[in-house]
């Protein structure tokens, strides 16, 4: 393999962001996945919308956003004190397991993350995990362009300082991958639940079914 | 009101895109809200994908598009033949029942679609439903920026050359209303299914229940 940067998306693809499902069932018995699903959602729809409306946001602030609404729609009374509490398994969120095998399957190599989280969220996540060591970390929240826009995949080749296509850009998010792709990273997606690609009208470089398979 | 312009979104604001799930029915029974759901739902989540990533692609484009992964995501085989018909409801989409009467609460007053569908599946749309005369047809696809980014409502502006402020946009679709608000237009959520107002950061300027509801 002749890549010089291996760079991974973070929610959803290192770390499950549903693995808040069980704190949220603690308070809200029958509801954790219900919840979970529509503040990932809307988390998702929110920084899409911002981007394009103009007016940078940043990330905790809107998965907080999400989270109200997650609330809401799901006929819970969404309390400040809830609300805060569940903001702060964010930073809990549990690495998928092969996670701790990446050194391993990509040794000799510098690991990055590239989200759209905050560093302010990013580094107590890695911290908790025991990560901080595995991963330099870049964040959409340094130039305050989200991915998928094209400026943020930009800013990240920057910060690299490598050829577009020197990167092997990891990540479950198919809006993540189109993002990537067309702009001139190579793309790995990370296909755990055996999904159909989207029509996007772009494909990803791998796909692959979760990262001890490494793509060639 | 001292508005000059009237503008109205189309697809879901003054056409019903859920109409198609009687369609769909008919050939999967038991599945027509469903697939509509999803057909709507990944549309949008397309154009705003597209918008960022970058590389226009046409309205119909992805409309077809999300039908696609509907239908197989409903493990319905997307056979060719199945989707033009389906694409062809497209065209046959119902208006809400207030539409008609938009001339009476708006008299003397030009009335203007501004969508992000193509000149070639709204105009169809229109004809069909009788209601060509009605409106001025602004498309997204002249310019080639899908709402809700911000040159799209510029683009529309342009057009009707009037005052930002002087527009009153009309939409369902609260990321549309998030877009044309940002911009500085006055906006009028049309919330027909009383639902909460999303936390983005932006409010409508009113929220109605339908178009007969004149914002005040």
């Amino acid at each position: 393999m002749n890549y010089k940067a291996f760079v991974f998306d973070a929610y959803g693809t290192l770390f499950d962001v549903h693995s808040v499902a069980q704190a949220i069932q603690k308070h809200f018995p029958n509801k954790g996945s219900q919840i979970s699903e529509v503040w990932r959602s809307s988390q998702v729809h929110y920084f899409m919308v911002r981007q394009l409306i103009g007016g940078y946001v940043p990330f905790d602030e809107l998965t907080r956003w999400a989270l109200y609404d997650a609330l809401s729609k799901n006929d819970v009374e969404p309390h400040e004190e809830t609300i805060s509490t569940l903001m702060k398994q964010y930073e809990h969120l549990s690495p998928f397991e092969e996670v701790r095998d990446l050194q391993k399957h990509y040794p000799h190599h510098n690991l990055t993350i590239f989200s759209n989280g905050t560093k302010s969220m990013l580094e107590p996540l890695l911290e908790n995990n025991q990560l901080s060591h595995f991963f330099s970390l870049l964040s959409a929240d340094e130039p305050k362009v989200y991915k998928p826009h094209r400026e943020a995949y930009a800013y990240a080749q920057k910060q690299l300082n490598v050829g577009k296509e020197e990167i092997l850009f990891f990540s479950s998010n198919p809006w993540d991958i189109a993002g990537a792709t067309q702009f001139g990273f190579h793309t790995a997606w990370v296909n755990r639940q055996n999904q159909k690609w989207p029509e996007l009208g772009i494909k990803p470089s791998y796909i692959i079914k979760d990262l001890n398979e490494i793509p060639e």
